[in-house]
């Protein structure tokens, strides 16, 4: 099951895809849950999902939202994928995370913001984990079972203002960089991604980012684990695991994106997440 | 004026102090502003103020809550003061900004966690700005309009979690360690801080800090323009203003807190906020 949140005119809901088109589960379940964030916190109950068998909307009746358009937190990985010929000496023995706030983040098909204060946007292309259930202190062999579902982003990142210091903040938290969509894939309806999703990056067409997900430095239970030691998790958190190397500033000469680019980032049994990049107004 | 939050039995509140006791005014405005922040984005009209003479309650009638609860973000600056014999060399171009989830945040008088997974907690003095009003790419000139108040905030660090990698963001982060109270005090109650309000941290009562607050580096409408220039400032969001030489982990021999201690942070015109160190559970 794929679910998502969406603008219905100037309504707010959320939903699940179904055939071509999406069933409005907020109007169908008569208010019950008013956002995604709340139905996972019920565990995104299958009985009512089953039942859900005819759409009542097509994609052209809504605007995207991001998938979790209200998370309480958004805990991010930097890089964090191994890379052939990488020496041991090059692990890291922690994971380097930052936070993003949720006004960075935007919609698959929305317009990918390219502030006017730099030229310097970069793409990242990764898999998004969608918490489903609170806790804290959480072991490694328990982590899973605290996963809602998976989804793509694409943590655009403003590489001059990220390095203004030794903190990325500026640069990782600029309005309209953080895409996230189209939506969330249940946690059963996709296979363990340590054992292995295909995850890539095009822009313009051209490939920029491939790994698989079985290469991830610290996988997702690590991560859930480390993460509650310091902070709670609740439902509707997301952890977005970090991405291989291919960005722009890694290339050479580095590239980097440009109003009308299109950047898109496919990952294997979830789907494409695609943005195209505009000028900050 | 003194703005405040609390809990009063099992219902959260906030009020302002009145003499030796504090007015309930989310009960005397009939829940009109269900919470402090809902009273800065209405401007903190001063004619409801005005009117407001008499105390509800005693302090002992209460539990105090973090100043804002629940801000929308918590922009924290590291280091951001001048030293004595600093060279110009050390001045950096840039502010070094991180965040604070609102999970971390303690009240004046609550126990300051110290973690089971480390025994490197520190403390950090500083200067806490309430914003009081919307908005983005606001002008250094205009900045002061966007101020609510301030108040005054112990960004608790774990000194080993924040420095697993390069980003603090696990250090910076613990339940219960970012103390931030008791009150906030109006911005037009406070000379401009700029020209100087001593600000000194104390464990135990002996002085571990001690600078003025003309002696930032990026001063306040620095650092206001220049986070709205990637993220947009809404009433309620917190932005704390760095701290200078003289916590723990500077001192030779290091100096880490241990249940019992109490840290205090004075500021000139805004209070004093204390918090006595207490073993995770």
């Amino acid at each position: 099951m794929k679910l998502l949140s969406f603008m219905r005119g100037d309504q707010a809901s959320w939903g699940c895809v179904v055939g071509q088109g999406i069933a409005d589960l907020h109007h169908r379940f008569g208010g019950r849950y008013p956002d995604l964030k709340s139905f996972i916190a019920d565990g995104c109950p299958a009985a009512l999902l089953h039942e859900v068998t005819t759409p009542d909307l097509g994609f052209d009746e809504i605007v995207l939202a991001p998938v979790i358009p209200n998370p309480d937190k958004i805990v991010m990985a930097a890089l964090n994928y191994h890379e052939d010929g990488m020496r041991s000496a090059k692990i890291p023995d922690y994971p380097v995370l930052f936070l993003r706030l949720p006004t960075s983040q935007i919609a698959h098909g929305a317009p990918l913001i390219q502030p006017k204060s730099s030229e310097k946007l970069d793409f990242e292309g990764e898999l998004a984990v969608i918490v489903g259930k609170s806790g804290r202190h959480i072991p490694r062999e328990q982590a899973m079972s605290h996963v809602a579902g998976y989804s793509i982003y694409n943590d655009g990142s403003v590489r001059d203002w990220q390095k203004h210091s030794h903190q990325f903040t500026p640069g990782k938290n600029f309005v309209g960089t953080g895409a996230f969509g189209p939506w969330m894939v249940g946690r059963d309806d996709l296979p363990i991604p340590e054992h292995g999703l295909s995850l890539v990056t095009r822009v313009n067409g051209v490939e920029k980012q491939r790994t698989d997900t079985s290469r991830m430095i610290f996988d997702i239970p690590y991560l859930i684990s480390y993460i509650s030691t310091f902070a709670p998790l609740v439902p509707g958190d997301v952890i977005v695991t970090g991405t291989c190397t291919g960005f722009g500033s890694t290339r050479k000469p580095p590239e980097f994106l440009r109003p009308g680019d299109l950047v898109e980032v496919e990952i294997e049994g979830i789907g494409l997440l695609s943005n195209i990049v505009e000028a900050e107004d």
